[in-house]
């Protein structure tokens, strides 16, 4: 005997052979559902391994669209980190060296996470190329202008008719004039530039990307120092912080930027959230861009 | 006394203890994995979930960018079907009035299929937006040559990096001149043209967009009579047809094509498919032109 369920005295099976029958028939329905169940498992699991196989690829070919994860472009170093909430990520960067002189780059989040925010980030990447031969082949400046960049995006967003919209920043270092123009499209947090003077937010804002048909965005421009870092943010961040209010949120940005002294976005995300992050409710993007 | 589980006679549990125990013991055993198993199935069932929501907001952004299924452009009925073998669908079509007299129509068929594939739809929809904006403005008429759309997107897909590349089969239809004219990358089966002299394959050849920086591509025109239907498949039908070889594939094509004399693409597909299809190995789109 190794177990209770073979405990029948045979010789009162004679006399309780109904109970004896419907034990065995409890046994054998049992066993149906132990079944049923492994198959219903088995049919989950397939799934799961379908759409897992299906976003991954998409994954991989949005990771085509990404630069480098550590970009020198001539005395400027840019580097990003991207954590998306799901397999694809609506948090998108992009670093271009224009000319010699001049490296635009943006980070951009559009509205929602996963594989329906992915989708627009294609048309952000495909339109910053064009601009780019068009500036090349001398038949648009708009690359030279961060405010038309965001109008030429809004209008070909709203014209695609994908239903979403985005949050941008984009700027453009000249490093001869040693100026940084930008324009602010809905994005928050506002980057933090470090000089000699210390860290601080930029300043602007502006209207997302999409949403309406004549936006206004704002176009600024600083005077850059021969060294300083800028420290983008998606807003992914300030959920995963514990702060109560934003204002706290944004100190913390702050002081981690402050204590991590240059050493990159991977520094700066280990100093705001310690850990492994397995799990975040929205992307998280944070790139540096840097002249030591 | 309820089932075999209980039968353990009391006056023995004292000589038998270490053997209850182990029973019992073993019972706790099952209940655990019982148990183990049915939070595996829920973190499952949680995942699948998750990824099929993520999976079904991307298919409604795809869809917004799909014309309605029966378009009427002046005298031209287009029509379409789209069977996505995922969520998401690497086949994609769309029909544009240029002006006056010309309607552009494509149906291309993005290499793989799912959210990957779906990335490149955005691409192939914003092009065609752009083309006709600048068209409109003056400022290109790329749009009115087949063959220049097409190497269009062979540069821009090449250049977006995405690491993908399509079949396309795309037309001008030209109501005043009476005539087609027509563009294949790398498109199979070739759309069937349907007029008094009956049902035939178009002619023409070429190679598929973004894998090739320097593509040949066919463009060929021909004359239309007052009425006709044009109708075009992806490649994705091809594998639901039991026929063993290619001829008699496409000659089951023709055949459903004049069986179901402009009744629409979905009457094609059940002449072809009896039946609802609920999988299928590769996204099936069908598509009719149709003047009548």
């Amino acid at each position: 005997r190794s177990g209770a369920n073979d405990v029948f005295i045979k010789e009162r099976i004679q006399e309780e052979n109904v109970e004896f029958a419907s034990a065995i028939s409890g046994l054998l329905h049992q066993a149906g559902l132990v079944e049923k169940n492994l198959h219903y498992r088995e049919e989950l699991e397939k799934s799961l391994h379908e759409l897992q196989i299906d976003q991954q690829a998409a994954r991989q070919i949005q990771q085509n669209m990404l630069p480098e994860n550590s970009v020198k472009l001539g005395s400027i170093t840019a580097q990003y980190l991207l954590i998306p909430s799901l397999y694809l990520s609506g948090d998108f960067v992009d670093v271009i060296k224009v000319d010699e002189e001049k490296t635009l780059f943006y980070l951009a989040d559009v509205s929602g996470h996963g594989a329906s925010s992915a989708l627009v980030t294609v048309l952000l990447k495909n339109m910053t190329n064009r601009l780019l031969r068009n500036f090349r082949r001398r038949s648009s400046f708009d690359i030279l202008s961060p405010v038309d960049t965001l109008y030429r995006i809004n209008t070909e967003l709203l014209e695609t008719g994908l239903g979403k919209h985005l949050s941008i920043f984009l700027g453009i270092i000249d490093t001869e004039k040693k100026q940084l123009r930008y324009a602010v499209g809905g994005h928050h947090p506002m980057p933090i530039i470090t000089d000699s003077s210390g860290s601080r937010f930029l300043e602007g804002r502006g209207m997302p990307v999409g949403l309406f048909p004549e936006p206004m965005f704002d176009e600024r421009k600083i005077s850059l120092e021969d060294q300083y870092q800028i420290t983008l943010f998606s807003d992914g961040i300030l959920e995963m912080l514990n702060e109560g209010d934003m204002i706290a949120k944004e100190q913390r940005l702050v002081d981690a930027v402050v204590e991590t002294k240059g050493e990159g976005p991977e520094r700066v995300k280990d100093c705001l959230l310690p850990g492994i992050i397995s799990e975040a409710p929205d992307d998280i993007a944070i790139m540096t861009i840097c002249r030591q």
